[in-house]
């Protein structure tokens, strides 16, 4: 079983009452190699005592959590500083999240999703210079559908690639959240081209729960518990080519309120269960 | 004013307190030419006579909503019934929503998205030569993939028209609702695919809110409440030469808390400041 879980990542946010140090202590103690981390919990720690710890520690960062948000003011300062923590913690990627349409007004200009799909395009690329000279990969996040409006533009993986193709595959990728991306009727073939454009920076796992609870932001749940099928997903990772960590991303109010311990346990149980043979079943195919 | 209103259609559900003499009563106070009708209180109110009213009241019945969910125990007779009820009611259309993945169970098979997407297509096949017989046409709704889960795996204009490709146009359209499609990538140049195919079922529209409500079912609101930008997506409608009537469909918790007169006016309101010179700029551009 261990031998199983050696590209099992778990994201700092998937057990939230956990800061750097605990997260890190956590992870030892259940033999997980790799976490993906968060800005946030990242500079109450330190950054320069986070990047030491992980790295005393022998976790890989799969991740850094996140950037992006292209259409807030002060955009650009933000997601340099992002880019310069990712490289101090040896970030694998750093993820962007498009930010959703310009916020509040009741203006008709500021709903042109069009223009908010086009600033997006536009914002990675202005970001793509300081990112290859840092030596950070930027990974772009389609997201679900349901944040469009005030997350995320860009919906779809075909979107996302579209985005990035104009850069070097080193220096932006994208991410392939199952939690974002199980509904595209598109995702099959947009992870077989994701592969040949070599653009795979980052596989998050967490299902999609229904009924979805009152805060749609908490609809993920362990894998299992909701109604997606990781098998054609991860096979098609695996299959593309992907060969890193798979982080499980969960915000969710009861795991939060459950023991961290236990929740490490739960996502190790089901990553065994429900992807672990699937990747190997993807890459002999692949 | 009032020739601008001549293809506004109110749907039901939009004053869902009334029943079908309400609704013809109140449409005929507020010039509305025409009526989106729900099975249930057609049934109500019996369906001749719901027939016979519409008719008397001179009201064209822009859809029948709805059948479909082809998931479900029995969807072949409810649908067979529901083309019956459309047939009586002399229905533009009869809305058909894929439904969700199986109910209930755990058993990864019941998750297979990809299946529930092939049955809901050679259900609409199967349903094509009854609808025929009955001179009904089917109008196939994809939905947002929030709803992708429980409602409608059919999540894209382009799935709508692919499921629909190798039956007969006046027999099989598609539904065009902004709520469901206003994210989609692809939305502008799908609709005039549609138009070329001559699939243009129906326009429904109403607004998305922000934040969702608890209850994401009830996330639609009157034209201008919420993110959508109807200019874009009113013109590609009427450029791709779609005649018929917009229906203004909105489940809304305030909406059905309010005056159903209030309702119709700010509808009527809003239909004629967003919506009707979009339609017709489009027409003269397409």
């Amino acid at each position: 079983m261990n031998g199983a879980l050696d590209r099992l990542s778990v994201n700092q946010w998937t057990v939230r009452s956990w800061g750097v140090p605990e997260l890190a202590d956590g992870c030892a103690r259940h033999g997980i190699a790799a976490v993906g981390l968060w800005r946030e919990p990242v500079a109450d720690y330190g950054l320069a005592r986070s990047a030491k710890l992980v790295r005393d520690a022998g976790l890989r960062v799969s991740s850094l959590c996140r950037a992006g948000f292209f259409n807030r003011p002060g955009w650009l300062d933000d997601n340099r500083a992002a880019i310069d923590e990712a490289a101090a913690l040896g970030a694998a990627c750093l993820v962007l999240v498009a930010g959703g349409l310009p916020p509040g007004s009741k203006d008709p200009g500021s709903k042109n999703l069009a223009a908010a799909r086009t600033r997006a395009k536009d914002a990675v690329a202005e970001l793509v210079p300081y990112a290859a000279g840092a030596g950070v990969r930027l990974a772009v996040e389609p997201m679900h559908p349901v944040y469009c409006a005030d997350r995320g533009v860009l919906s779809t993986l075909a979107q996302a690639l579209d985005a990035v193709t104009a850069h070097p595959a080193e220096t932006v990728g994208v991410v392939v959240d199952t939690f974002h991306l199980w509904w595209d009727p598109e995702v099959a073939g947009q992870i077989a081209r994701a592969g040949r454009e070599r653009r795979l920076a980052s596989y998050q796992v967490s299902d999609f729960l229904m009924p979805l609870p009152a805060d749609v932001l908490l609809g993920r749940a362990v894998m299992g518990d909701g109604v997606i099928d990781f098998g054609p997903l991860s096979r098609a990772v695996a299959a593309a080519g992907y060969e890193g960590d798979v982080e499980a991303e969960i915000f969710n109010a009861d795991v939060w309120a459950a023991d961290p311990d236990d929740v490490l346990v739960r996502v190790k149980d089901r990553y065994g269960a429900l992807i672990a043979a699937e990747l190997d079943q993807g890459r002999r195919t692949g």
